[in-house]
């Protein structure tokens, strides 16, 4: 690495700092691949911390840290932003680009990222759908209630068809279900050339509320940017079917979190399963979460054992290669 | 129904008795289903009075009401006991053919039924490879935390290739598993033609052992009779890999339930996924309830709006056939 890293005495050191305590598999897991490098230091410090040790970093992995141009401009060794993930909404690329920081994601089709989000969309799907009322059910020992509903027969609509979407579009199709999707390009490369056996139906950014009157189960599958925020508000919930239900394993600010507590309240949305939420880490007691068929988890979808350690080598292998000055495989650089 | 109808005043009734209260939407439902036929009378009794009021009917859906040959001498009217699903190992099948009685299920693969107990267990199935921690986490505002695991990877051993069987496998598919499974007879006239296409490897009960041993995931969706009756035991748990799942949407008693209890204790089993229990309904307080990720519903795998409503169709048309003598259509006689 040369003039950008320190010395602890072995030669030329790479730091590289993780932001903050959650997700902790994402520090251990790059740890132990990089247990045999000494001349790669992981280090994780509080998200609080990070503006005063940024300086002494030249990898940064951001996890739901937010990096704008005041941090970016005290990370003076920094070579390259990244998440270990593919969201990168938090960081202010341009601000970065400014200060030739390189910005990189990992992608999610090769990391089992993708698959492990669209595993959970079927699991938070099966829940709302089944109720979850079966644990009141449960512990009144009660037998044979609540009456769930079956994915089969449903329409679902899928919002953003790109890695995650994909794989989850796949995993519906034995369910016996019709499926919609909308994606602002369809001519995309990333495309599965089978495309067609898996959508009923595709659309633009336009035709979400119209798909939207004809779904029983929307699940948002999106990037978070300027133009998503908030896409799930009043107008698009209205535009839902009256007891349909609502999946989100994207990013929690998709959804505008008056409009589904509105249609929550209504019983309008007849569940809602979300694994993000619009502040993270979410308020166990916040109202929202009190409505009957309601079901949270810690933003969980893309941790898996198989995708975390995938991810834990692309983060180790960028390490290595900023070190050693070789190319980078395995990311995707934005800027 | 002639000489075994009972007059209401409006000519000759049939009357229908479903034995308890739990389920209660197939008693609702068969209700709804024949309110505009008044000559069919459908009433719901407690588990405790069946013996007491079976002379009056002529046909008796006995949900989890063990009807033995001491309460079927009494059922004098009785022409058909049926059950709400297929499990019909809690009737006296002898019995009743001594009695003139015919017993028969609804098979499942018409009904909706195996579609929705199919999607239980793939629901269960995510539910432990995530972990229940995940409840623990968003409790104590921890994000990222506990690391689940994928079903892409993973091989499954389906134990019981019928209707169920045959709607698990389907599923399983697209998420990227090895499916091995276990089928007294390949050669069934009900299997899809497709099968070979859902299943990696097929086995006669004697390979249950092998397979046990490949597989990271065991779901049993046998019907419960003399020979499958605790057959989940120490032998075959052990047969399981350490860390592997178990998952039980058919009958509580195939599982042997201090085997699962010790491999669960001894962390050989890293979870367990169950809709039916040894006692039904189980006590919330059961010590297996306790460890760590271990998910009970409460015997509604099969309890869905659209199986419900099928079967409710099932049940009142057996009704009425049985009252004006026409042929009887969607129910399976067994004896």
């Amino acid at each position: 690495m040369g003039d950008s890293s320190v010395s602890n005495g072995l030669g030329p050191v790479t730091r590289v700092l993780f932001c903050g305590p959650y997700w902790p598999a994402a520090t251990n897991y790059t740890r132990e691949y990089l247990q045999d490098y000494p001349f790669i230091q992981v280090d994780e410090v509080g998200l609080e911390q990070v503006p005063d040790v940024i300086q002494n970093y030249n990898l940064c992995v951001v996890k739901n840290r937010r990096i704008d141009s005041d941090i970016i401009a005290k990370a003076t060794q920094m070579k390259i932003i990244m998440q270990y993930g593919v969201g990168l909404e938090g960081v202010d690329v341009n601000a970065a680009t400014e200060h030739k920081i390189k910005v990189a994601r990992i992608p999610g089709s090769t990391t089992g990222n993708a698959v492990s989000c669209a595993e959970m969309a079927i699991y938070l799907t099966l829940g709302v759908l089944r109720k979850q009322e079966m644990d009141t059910a449960v512990n009144r020992t009660d037998l044979g209630v609540p009456v769930g509903e079956t994915l089969f027969g449903k329409t679902v609509l899928v919002l953003g068809f790109g890695a995650i979407g994909v794989e989850v579009a796949k995993r519906l199709r034995p369910f016996g279900v019709k499926v919609l999707a909308t994606k602002r390009n369809w001519s995309s490369d990333t495309l599965p050339c089978d495309v067609d056996e898996m959508v009923d139906k595709k659309g633009g950014p336009e035709d979400m509320y119209d798909f939207a009157g004809e779904a029983n189960i929307v699940i948002t599958c999106m990037a978070l940017n300027n133009e998503t925020a908030g896409i799930v508000d009043h107008k698009f919930l209205s535009s839902m079917k009256k007891g349909s239900y609502l999946i989100n394993i994207a990013r929690g600010r998709l959804l505008d979190y008056n409009a589904v507590f509105d249609h929550l309240k209504s019983g309008h949305l007849a569940g809602l399963g979300i694994d993000v939420a619009w502040m993270e880490p979410f308020d166990p007691e916040d109202p929202i979460l009190k409505f009957p068929n309601v079901i949270i988890t810690p933003h969980v979808a893309g941790v898996t054992e198989y995708s975390y350690r995938t991810m834990a080598k692309s983060v180790g292998d960028t390490a290595l290669q900023l070190h050693s000055g070789e190319p980078f495989t395995g990311i995707e650089f934005v800027n």
